[in-house]
């Protein structure tokens, strides 16, 4: 399957088309489309428009409301909760994210909180808004539990995301922006369909043991019969499966209960077989960093730190030392340029869209 | 060599007599010494008193200034930026997290960094004082130059130890504290004592691949002549060994940069083979959950949570689920009640310093 080549602006301009007809308001669909298209831009076509059908599924379905807007539940001058009304996740992340931008240029720090929201696309979104100010930013949300805890066999933790980033001067932003679990499912699947193995160590079937049977264990997934993939350090506590299985209950902590959310196995899950309101949480924070240093003398030590890390040697086989955000960043100028690759099952489900929508089909670069 | 079992309130006035004897403010000695048994109690020995002689060397060489008091550099009444003034990490640590518990308690959020400190003990005993106060307490600090970065072969990151913790109702807080790599350089040793090989994905020889020579290993992060600790996540990226790299990065970003202290290769590092001012950084964090929502809701959540993982079904083999600080709170419990255990080259080393100091020893059970 060769992937198609479009552009990334009428990309953009078709998927907001998608959702106004949908009836979300222009801005909102304006900055969910952008937030999917700067996943394929950044080389993570798992979170981008491949993602499209099931905001569209969720909208027609009922459980995404289409036109609500975020409603501040309670707020001070550094922080403030906001129930996302059950709407489109990246408007409610957008709009957390700018309250605690704004609360941070004020007063130092901001920290937002955002319940009863859906799936907001990459956490790396959010956080690197805080870039255009100067700022440090933070962004974490829960997520569908496919992950099973330290020594135990049920899928009830989320892949929950952690994404920290800081500005440079000449180096490219610092973007960390990584699930806690060692692999996402998107992984898994896409081993399937080469018919591969995966390494041991991603993954644990029924028992909870390791294995490298890709197939048994996304089929154990999707019939929720135990199962499912590992916390970052993988099984047990000998490579420190534990650590990992921590930082997701600290997004589920932040994310969750300081939201008032769902948790673990409670977000997105169903209900008598039928989809309810997923019930996402989200965390975003801003950290003013002229507050604690001058800004000059932060970037002078990032662009040391990072440029020193990327001269140091390297291992044996390896060609590059990199900078967490350094590949994306690549793959963005590259796509920019050369346009985004999609897979064509992606293309074919926004030609169906086209035609079933009446909406101009006019990607392909 | 069996242990011998002390008990922590004559070990603690032990090592606080120590400290004063050496020009130290008695408040200060007994917050480091009660640091520093802490960590005993809680099961975490390589951080408890066996690193008590590090400390009396760094105020005898001069590096550990014994009487001085931490300066605000500049603060807000979200933010503070500390200068540690090279005194001990522990008075400097308690009075950074105190600050920020504060900030916290009147605005919500306060975040404070600590910059020209020194090695302050375990992170999670700094984010626990946030407890008190139904706080949420981040903790984080950045250390010594011991694991190699994802690709390479030179030992420039720190362990850089993360805490996040959360009070609960009636279940015990949720307490993450961990190091950002697979384990410290303390595991390796333990084996090396016993004769033993590591488990291969803890650490990588002088050329960067991985190995299970434990002394090999060792002896290269001696001589700093290449190979060391591996991230969370271990080597490359099959494992997401970027994961772990990019959360010891952020550590730096936040207890380094932020901060103003040194970062990756230069903390705690020697000068032309001598040793210097280690400028060790911390960070420190609080926020007031009942500015996000009510505490018995958040409370009634975390129980939820953190009970319907414990009793989820266990993987093959496997006895139980736990929680992050659940171990160390039952090995507290028990050191409590029983008496702490201590290797007897620690033993002797506090003997020695019995006669030297002319303090009494009666720290025995």
């Amino acid at each position: 399957m060769a992937d198609i080549i479009v552009n990334d602006e009428r990309l953009k301009k078709f998927c907001s088309q998608v959702f106004v007809k949908l009836g979300v308001p222009e801005k909102d669909a304006e900055v969910t489309s952008d937030v999917l298209v700067m996943s394929d831009l950044r080389g993570i076509p798992s979170h981008g428009v491949a993602r499209l059908m099931r905001y569209v599924n969720g909208i027609k379905g009922g459980t995404i409301l289409p036109n609500i807007k975020p409603k501040i539940v309670t707020e001070s001058d550094t922080t403030a909760a906001i129930d996302g009304q059950n709407g489109l996740g990246q408007p409610a992340g957008y709009f957390g994210m700018n309250l605690a931008i704004n609360k941070a240029k004020k007063i130092g720090a901001g920290f937002v909180t955002v319940r009863n929201s859906n799936h907001y696309g990459i956490a790396g979104y959010y956080s690197m808004m805080a870039l255009k100010d100067n700022l440090i930013g933070i962004s974490m949300t829960n997520s569908a539990p496919l992950a099973v805890p330290t020594f135990g066999r049920d899928m009830i933790i989320g892949t929950n995301p952690i994404s920290v980033v800081a500005p440079c001067g000449k180096e490219r932003p610092y973007v960390l922006d990584m699930a806690t679990t060692v692999v996402p499912r998107g992984k898994l699947e896409v081993l399937q369909r080469l018919g591969k193995d995966m390494p041991l160590g991603w993954a644990v079937d029924a028992q909870g043991v390791p294995t490298s049977d890709t197939k048994q264990v996304l089929d154990n997934m999707t019939k929720a019969v135990g199962g499912g993939v590992l916390p970052l350090g993988g099984a047990g506590e000998d490579l420190s499966g534990h650590k990992g299985y921590g930082l997701s209950l600290l997004v589920d902590v932040l994310s969750g209960a300081l939201s008032g959310a769902g948790y673990g196995p409670n977000v997105d899950s169903k209900k008598a077989g039928k989809p309810v309101p997923a019930n996402v949480g989200h965390f975003f924070g801003a950290l003013k960093i002229e507050n604690f240093i001058p800004l000059n003398q932060f970037k002078a030590t990032m662009d040391e730190m990072l440029s020193g890390l990327k001269s140091s040697n390297k291992a044996k086989g390896a060609q590059r030392i990199y900078i967490h955000g350094e590949k994306e960043f690549e793959k963005y100028d590259e796509y920019r340029r050369n346009g985004v690759p999609l897979e064509e099952s992606v293309i074919a489900a926004m030609k169906k869209l086209s035609t079933e929508m009446n909406i101009k089909y006019d990607i392909e670069k």
